[in-house]
């Protein structure tokens, strides 16, 4: 799977070499707002479907770039009727009255460019339906390659009339709001996107595709495919991204207590030490840098939480990138929306670790005070890695290697488990990704305890040559490469006691278990 | 899924009663063995193909009771050229020198009646070379329906000029042959079995199918189909049978820990309260008396448990039927036999529960002063009776529900996780078993965790109409029916000290984790 040189002729691409691997990438900036109304030329509304995670944050996001440059081109939101979302919407501006909020159906009927932001599994039901009412020389939008993995599954194609094109933002909808929103003031500010184009009917979904990303505040743009997005996301957040990080940091806060720790020393050495530090200094730094910041002492024990962890995190990692590849892990979530009736998610921070310990430990935190734990940090970054290793032997880009094991982690996702726990990271997200998270958590706890830490504790030797290839890896130029297209702003967003960053189009407290069409 | 009436000449059926639904069920025995020539007519050489979990069982077995009658009709066993279970095989008294052993293709093309019993993930390469190597005429005889599966996964269909029959002992292969060696001297000892008849080229089918079952020690055999019945095994051992245990005993085990009980006590009140009391109880007079042997105080926590975890557990096993009937375990199964040279299939026994504590509490063990813990109880239930509504709900026969989800449970595999632990339990099982409970058993424990022992300590509103179904539920007169026909001899299989029904051709306790075809 290759990234692909698009071909806009409002938009230029760059050639950049990440760690020898030649990407093509667009350049956004509020700067570049003045150029979307000859991109989205023809296009008269845009109207965005659904009110999951990524509408609010997107809708709002590009009527506001549009409105900034005096565009006339009307941002529309399209729900089912009786919709629970509609008072939401409402409150954010989209109305009966102007024509910018409406019906599903009713709206994609009307508009030129149709982006499908309903859950996963609500667009495996309704894509026939959907795609049927679209206007010819229209364009599909998609926030992610679900829906061609589904159509993959039932043996059907697009139709042929119209353009589809990817924007999908490499961080949930309320970190793509939030950074907009912080980065009014300074140009380059928001959440980096990949995007594609799957079929160019009208000779111009190449520039609609870079319009709309640059247009929701993506400082950088990534080229890539539809098929190659798909897999490296629903496999990423099955890892690393969300569900390895809730496995492991489960497994080593009851380590840690067996060990002798207080419980809020336990959870300090887990969850805060990868959401405080750990993440910082990969952000910042890169992943070797954790270890560099260690002692002597340290960095052995990294080193041996390294050595054993890789391995087991990269036999889960492994099966889960099989999963998607084989359309398995896609059929299970629309079989699981089939079930939300009967069997809605529950919730997964109801629990006394991150109820009762980690919101006391939150309360008393002083930021700079949260400890680098080494063992901690040696099975993160080893998860993190086979997390990586999958994605490169399965072809993909570095881009977006780099963005779907380690940039969202670090840049948006781990700052909201940062900020109130587990469930504000993880169901903040897509029903596809909730469900996965909550699917292959339990996994990597359960591998990395019985194999990981079992080796570990009978001091069983463990191969050196494991270490040595995370020293010497690629991926530590290539996320440099990254780094230099890394927005300047920090997420931000409110811990147990502010909004700041919570409510309408915002982060979400509570989450709905079911999916809305 | 309806189970069928056979055509047999050689043995009767005997229409039986579960519950209002009516099966048809053979009788065996060891009176019956005079008939296995007859029934077996025009078959010269019976090969069983592979020698993993049933293979060693079922074809000493059946020797032996051909042997019994005078029959000469040769049991073999076919093993690919170098495989390290020649030497096993041989020590069972399978040799070059009788032709009773020899390389798979060549027993293949040679025997009438073809035993396929290598790995699922094995089967699902092999299958096309093996249906080609078949003499026209011949049986092809499978013990689980995971072929068929793999077959409608690809798209093909099995010669018609074959037959195919299915005789699925309800136990792994070590109870077969463990309690066919225990009931020597007891007639109608031995594990019940399914059989079925997917094809009939010859016209006696079910005949062959009926002989090998019963030849094989089956007390009783079950008609079912091919489909229906890998459909409840695979989901059966994911669910309460291994996987849901396993990942019960984990989360109750730390629970009481956390509340501050001893490891030790710990341990006896989880593990040993199930595989002991709960296990003995519900195998004699089913699961209600494992409520009514409750005082009034354990009454009303087993009630708890039960109304609580019901939800949760029925939850995992919904997700676990449709990711089976949708071929999706299947496929990956297969998946990760192909990666298990590169990940080979961990121990999961050699943490601190398992090792440190489950060995020395099972030391110590007074077998009457097991606890009868009123908590674990009532969540064990619960799931069990989880695993039987979902089969209910897709419309199994009542005999494969009694035996996927509870029979099995207790009469054949919680002795051996009381015997030496978990791993003793799971690992001698198939691949596929093996691959499930690690797959599924970390879900359970999760979802108990997160939802139902946080509405108990939450002291949230229990619907007291789930526990009403649970007493006044058809499912215990159908048992009770399955109970006449249950085999008079407890299985009893050596423990941590003692290597009674262990060792060649018997329970294993070193386990390999690839797959050898």
């Amino acid at each position: 799977m290759a990234a692909l040189k698009f071909d806009t002729k409002v938009f230029s691409p760059e050639k950049v070499d990440f760690a020898g691997s030649e990407e093509y990438i667009y350049r956004g900036g509020r700067d570049k707002y003045k150029l979307l109304p000859e991109a989205f030329k023809g296009i008269k509304k845009i109207s965005f479907i659904g009110w999951g995670s990524q509408a609010p944050a997107q809708a709002q996001n590009l009527r506001e770039s549009l409105e900034e440059v005096g565009s006339d081109i009307k941002v529309a939101v399209g729900l089912r009727k009786g919709s629970a979302s509609e008072e939401e919407a409402r409150a954010c501006g989209f109305t009966e009255e102007a024509g910018t909020l409406g019906e599903v159906f009713d709206m994609v009927s009307t508009s030129e460019l149709v982006i499908l932001l309903i859950s996963d599994a609500a667009q495996a039901k309704l894509y026939p339906r959907v795609l049927a009412a679209m206007k010819p020389g229209a364009t599909l939008g998609l926030s992610h390659g679900f829906l061609l993995g589904v159509m993959q599954n039932d043996g059907v194609d697009f139709r042929d009339d119209i353009n589809v094109v990817l924007n999908a933002p490499k961080g949930m909808g309320p970190s793509v709001r939030r950074l907009y929103q912080q980065g009014k003031s300074v140009n380059g500010a928001g959440i980096n996107a990949s995007i594609a184009v799957h079929q160019d009917a009208t000779g111009n979904a190449a520039d609609i595709a870079a319009a709309w990303a640059i247009g929701c505040g993506a400082p950088f743009a990534f080229g890539t495919t539809l098929e190659s997005e798909y897999r490296s996301d629903i496999y990423g957040e099955r890892c690393v991204l969300l569900g390895a990080v809730h496995g492991i940091v489960e497994g080593l806060f009851r380590r840690y207590v067996r060990e002798g720790q207080s419980e809020e020393e336990a959870f300090k050495n887990s969850v805060e030490s990868i959401t405080g530090p750990i993440t910082r200094i990969i952000s910042r730094e890169g992943m070797p840098a954790v270890y560099e910041a260690l002692d002597a002492q340290g960095k052995k024990i990294f080193e041996k939480a390294y050595s054993a962890s890789y391995g087991p995190a990269r036999d889960i990692c492994e099966e889960i990138y099989d999963d998607v590849a084989s359309g398995n892990e896609i059929k299970s979530v629309v079989q699981a929306g089939e079930r939300f009736d009967r069997f809605p998610m529950g919730k997964i921070d109801q629990t006394y670790m991150w109820k009762e310990v980690g919101t006391k430990v939150r309360a008393k935190r002083v930021e700079d005070q949260i400890p680098l734990h080494p063992f901690t940090a040696g099975v993160y970054v080893a998860t993190m890695m086979a997390t990586v290793d999958v994605l490169k032997s399965h072809g993909h880009p570095y881009s977006e290697i780099c963005n779907e094991s380690i940039i969202e982690a670090v840049d948006s996702l781990n700052p909201y488990m940062h900020a109130r726990g587990v469930a504000f990271m993880v169901d903040n997200c897509s029903y596809t990704a909730r469900l996965g998270s909550r699917k292959w958590a339990p996994r990597f706890d359960y591998i990395l305890e019985q194999q990981a830490y079992v080796a570990i504790d009978n001091n069983e030797p463990l191969d050196p040559e494991v270490f040595s290839e995370f020293l010497r890896h690629d991926v530590h130029k290539a996320l440099a490469a990254c780094a230099a297209m890394r927005p300047p702003v920090d997420i931000s967003v409110g811990g147990d006691d502010s909004n700041e960053g919570v409510g309408v189009g915002g982060a979400r407290t509570e989450f709905r278990s079911t999916v809305a069409a």
